[in-house]
């Protein structure tokens, strides 16, 4: 048992999008989709201006204790008519450095933001989780998420 | 074998509410979700705002030939990093109207979100749907969707 990192969860910059791309590219599934070159494929710097210009949208790192940035997450805040009109809370792309797993970094994230989406009145949060993530379905059921949906997707 | 209504999908608006709202009622797990009163609670039209104010999202209508409301669904474009920096579409709160089923409203309708993901560039369309939504996972296999993943939620 490693004890608990403590982390710092601040709003990603233009100069985190390397790093969060290595992140998301060391990942089963990941390392097939992704493109590590130098200089970074101008793709990625797209989709983050992108991001950055979604009010809804929110990418943030967390910073271990020394600056470094060891994880990533995507949280979308979702309005919608449903449920007497709530928001809902959407988690994508969660990665944490492989060097730092099991120190309870992942969990710090994901319950920041759960709680982000609290405090903005949704009265869900949801996530896709590829149904080969074993893992991944545990450590959210550990965090209070059930198994109460299927997630659908059409690739083009 | 009914032969497919004729539908035209155009953006909600403000006086499509109720009749959404309606549709979300009528149905096995919206039912105990929603307040249907007269006037409409004040949260629906509130959300509406929220959802209009949102860029990467669209609530749309179905109308019939005679221009009655018989489907709606929303749809929000994703920017995301994973995946070279691909959007990803989300379809959300799909529903048709009770006497209008097994008409092909609700093909045209996912098949008109899934083109409109498509033409602004994303990589792919997901949605979660409750396990318990059998006939609904059907349907979406039958437009090209795949059971990838599992739909995991937290409730507050």
């Amino acid at each position: 048992m490693t004890a608990n990192s403590s982390i710092t969860i601040r709003r990603a910059r233009r100069d985190d999008v390397a790093i969060i791309v290595g992140m998301l590219a060391d990942d089963p599934l990941g390392s097939a989709r992704e493109r590590i070159e130098a200089p970074l494929p101008q793709s990625y710097l797209t989709a983050f201006e992108k991001i950055e210009r979604e009010a809804n949208l929110q990418l943030v790192v967390a910073e271990d204790s020394e600056g470094i940035v060891v994880g990533c997450l995507q949280l979308c805040i979702l309005p919608g008519l449903s449920s007497q009109g709530a928001s809902r809370g959407l988690i994508e792309d969660v990665r944490v450095a492989k060097h730092c797993r099991s120190r309870g970094i992942g969990e710090q994230m994901v319950q920041w933001a759960v709680g982000q989406a609290r405090a903005k009145g949704c009265i869900l949060v949801e996530l896709l989780t590829h149904s080969s993530r074993v893992d991944a379905q545990r450590f959210y059921e550990r965090l209070g998420f059930k198994r109460s949906h299927v997630g659908m997707t059409v690739r083009f």
